[in-house]
């Protein structure tokens, strides 16, 4: 069955494997009137772009989406809008000895057990290649919140054991850790990793900001259940938190919940435990969340594993590898976070007969 | 826009609130043929319902699930099941006073925001007793897979500071907790709370057992994200693991990967960090979740807050309240678990050609 | 897989069969703050209901629909509404003769050939009475419509070969036709075809006033083809025409296309050969559409068939059945065009950017 | 919202304006394992592309539909299909005086009204020229219907008043007509109306021949419904049948009902009335739908209509138009259809338990 869209009526449907001819996607719902052009969705592209440092893929992809519909003299026409990235720096080959082989912490098998048939080439459509596509579309999303002056904005909070313990917004590092001093230990440690043949993992935090209360549907659509079927859906993410997540777990009613009061006239809350969210609705205050990375499958030392003939062997993955994932999936929570919130906000417009009326008089 | 609807090829849709006539839902797109009356019901609304220990709501509930549609002679026929369950032990006055207040850490005032109306007799749709309907579906999605050999059992991992450190199967009690030590240990933690007005969290443990190799659907739709989808949708989960979760972001790529060997002829792997997926794809071995549950939000001991009108006053909650919700919501993640298998195991079917091929020969 | 929802913000979930305990339907999505009681569902329900006139079947069903769900002090919640009809008048007896024969113009044979098993009484899920709940929801949405001033009204146009030759909207009869002549010319045609223990078919037009212009979603989801689908998943329903229909297919561009004018400084067309929609897109004008019903297949003739082990015999249908269905199909088919155009006109709000801009302001 | 997406299972998103960069689609969920590659796209698109004969517009397209992903070796993986089109022959300038008018027949004040802002370059988005990415997607799955023995055939009925009278398989002509005597007829009249700058309607017939019974899903995903919207999303339609479709009107139960008998063996239909549809559901015999086209809305001759500022106008349409559009629609039926079917194919494989369990047995 397709799995390819995630939202319902700002609609995301991508394709594209690793190394075949390109990658992409149609952005279906979005509203007419946007401002939009290939320069909007530079800035994202970049940030993910392998080539960036020293802890990214040597593979060289300009990375430059064009917009193939949807837009008309600068602006959106409430037509899909199809954005298409090709692909170019391919080294297919240095995969070739990977075609019988399982790659331990990869999708190879699982793509075979489900399909009979896998394009192997660079990890085919499981590669991490494919969130380029969720990228693109991440940026139409972001300009989309941006006229309703909501911010998303995610950063690295920790790699392996390091993680920052102040915030710090004009510290700008390839790991997108805003914390000096944890950044600089963070990659003396992924160096280390990376002379040892081996990768880290770590956690991306992601805070949104000045979303209106009411967003979110119950009971199923939750905006919570929403946030986590986005992040969950990126490859690498093995844990997703809201506020205060599993500690929420270990803490007492009395604490955990959040004082309302008064602030300037409106109901604001004094603590943010929730992390934005009461019963799954957005209640105005910032939204916060955090996606669990695990380390980069892709190591150069020698694992034991299968091929498809049901052979024990041992692999050695040459090819082009991150040894760590983290700081260019900063982009990739980021851009599936402002999906659904901007889904959110449209879905939310019909929740009330009085709005209905006033919006269609 | 309508939310209450989980799943693609077997469909649950939910309705009703806690202090309405009725709650329940519809099963749509169960396979004919399985075997199924209200007996199959019962121990899951058992495991659910309120007052089975002094640790759970003092409201007395039947909570019988009356099947109104899909069975015919003892088997399903394919056509959507309905499930009904009447609310009977209502005290809608102890509400009254909350009626223009808004419970911090519940959804009063988000549902408001959303809707400029609610019904405030017990949370409402936003209550607890909400999922009593996903646990009767629960119900129906576990007879389901059981056919198939699949098995998925949910626990209490901790409550508070107290988590099991064995797993014993044959150690019954009202929390859950297959820890007798453990299990002692949280509830003399849980009374404590109790005498102090206050409140516990937890965390749910739950383990799918036999699930073929193939199911789940990339990219957005992987079984990871649908599993997440499930738990986070749940009212109080406020994070999600699977496998190793948070923990895999502190390890290294030479650790956190399962290496495949050969067991018995067939494909395996030695260890399980990944939880039983691959690419978001099942890979044959257990799949290990855990979710987050936070404290009861009702609490009896005074609580700052503010009103509909704009002003700031306290809240004393009376009503029925269950001190740690941990145990009653253990049968609830069981279900939207085993929901969510049911589906992807529907939805996988047309994956490959060559089968359907068979199939229809 | 499951089918038996419809709409995507106005959503439709109907279950039940005509001989189990209940038939009913979830409309999750309904706006929030509609004034909602059990007497708007009955002059809907009267209208579909068995038992009115010589015309329908004498099965005696009161068809009182009982809300559960989704209403609060007299007005919706934004919740799931939950309507239950309980079947009272069921002679499953008279189905006993046909378990295991498959009845010419039926289901039977196709739900089998489907599921393996089916509920033979009354003909199960596929029987009429399963628009009962689509009538139901049919006035929720026709109540929500009336606050946008929006009416939708459905007629017998004609029934065998007598068609209304003009529109008396004064003229109340049992056929739903409103010129009295054709009426009586139809009852006569009617009444021959139950001597000769046979059955006749008909024509039902709707009409849908006041739709603002730019509802329906190109270019799958168009209005056209949303109703469509709507009128062609009513049982007996085997032909749908918007507008012209078929005689456009006779006619030319240069008569064919409705000229635009200004009337009372607005846009407006000269004529409507369109019904109502440009592109799939409402334009303002009255919404025409036509639905062909065919014959009443339960007649009490002798009929050849097959049974389920093979064998050809002959049949007897007892029963109480209706020789025409059109009179009771009229309002199910405004039922029908009234949840896709409430489902329509939700659905479109996040069209544009700058109308979403002005809702959040 | 988004509308732009067909099919639950096999899952066609389309893109692209008339005079954009570019027309396609993705086709989500096509099984892996069929073999494919441009060359099965072409014959398709030859049949719709312009400039076949003195009826089409003399646009000139090569039409070539490049597969950007999901096939690896010649094979379909299961990953999602991204097929491109890219615009050539646009001759934009054409269509510079009906920048700020409205034509009648046309999209264009629709479109206008839903989004405020559209492309009005040879129709945008609502342009026939869509039509070409949903061939392509129907070439798809007329090639996966082929594996299974099924086969869709359409071809015109009737351009105007010409109707067929028999049908010959062997006569080919660039009305699509199987019937030289028709053709000839039709072919003449179209001749006459281009003169006259004037435009034709006609119907189109399409059989779909090997179905095994069981397709479909009851009670609003009946195959009739989903066929009948997706017919009736093809810009031109106007009207859809299934079966006799409006002649059921005037029949009779007796003649109308289809007996069954047994013919070698297996259970049959002495006549197909239904059109090979039992309560939505196939009964394994031809299905047999008709669909209306109206006059091409694009005429030479001088017509009335309003600009957008409101004022009354004349105008006369340049550009290049087909004087009929039915031949070049007779793929697009098919295509629909075809894609109608392969997804019904795919959604019913869960509609058993025993059958379920022998697949994953």
């Amino acid at each position: 069955m397709s799995g390819s869209t995630f939202g319902r009526s700002f609609r995301v449907t991508t394709f594209g494997e690793s190394h075949g001819k390109a990658i992409g996607c149609i952005i279906d719902g979005c509203p007419a009137g946007l401002a939009l052009s290939e320069a909007d969705l530079t800035p994202f592209m970049e940030r993910r772009r392998p080539g960036q440092s020293s802890f990214t893929t040597g593979r060289k992809e300009a990375d430059e989406a064009e917009i193939l519909s949807g837009v008309f003299e600068g602006r959106t026409t409430g037509t899909p809008i199809s954005l298409l990235i090709r692909n170019k720096d391919m080294h297919s080959k240095d995969y070739d000895d990977l075609k019988d082989l399982y790659r331990p912490g990869h999708a190879d098998y699982t793509f075979e057990a489900k399909y009979g048939i896998r394009d192997h080439r660079g990890g085919g459509r499981s590669s991490g290649r494919e969130t380029a596509a969720r990228v693109a579309a991440g940026a139409v999303a972001s300009k989309l919140l941006g006229e309703f002056g909501i911010t998303v904005r995610a950063y690295t909070e920790s790699i392996g054991p390091h993680a920052i313990s102040s915030f710090d917004p004009d510290e700008k590092n390839d790991l997108y850790m805003p914390d000096k001093e944890a950044y600089e230990k963070a990659s003396a440690y992924v160096r280390e990793l990376m002379e040892q043949c081996d990768s880290a993992g770590g956690v991306i935090s992601c805070i949104i900001h000045n979303v209106p209360a009411g967003l979110g549907e119950p009971v199923f659509d939750k905006l919570s259940a929403d946030l986590a079927k986005a992040c969950m859906s990126i490859g690498a993410v093995k844990g997703f938190e809201i506020g205060d997540g599993f500690q929420a777990a270990l803490s007492k009613g009395s604490c955990n919940n959040d004082p309302f009061f008064i602030k300037d006239g409106s109901i604001a809350k004094k603590t943010n435990h929730a992390g934005g969210l009461l019963g799954g609705i957005s209640d105005g205050s910032d939204i916060i969340i955090r996606c669990a990375v695990k380390p980069t499958a892709s190591i150069a030392s020698t694992q034991h594993t299968v091929n498809r003939m049901g052979d024990e062997t041992t692999l050695n993955i040459k090819g082009r590898h991150d040894p760590v994932i983290v700081p260019r999936a900063v982009v990739v929570v980021e851009s599936m976070a402002a999906i659904t919130i901007a889904d959110a906000l449209m879905v939310n417009m019909s929740s009330r007969l009085d709005r209905m009326k006033e919006f269609y008089n």
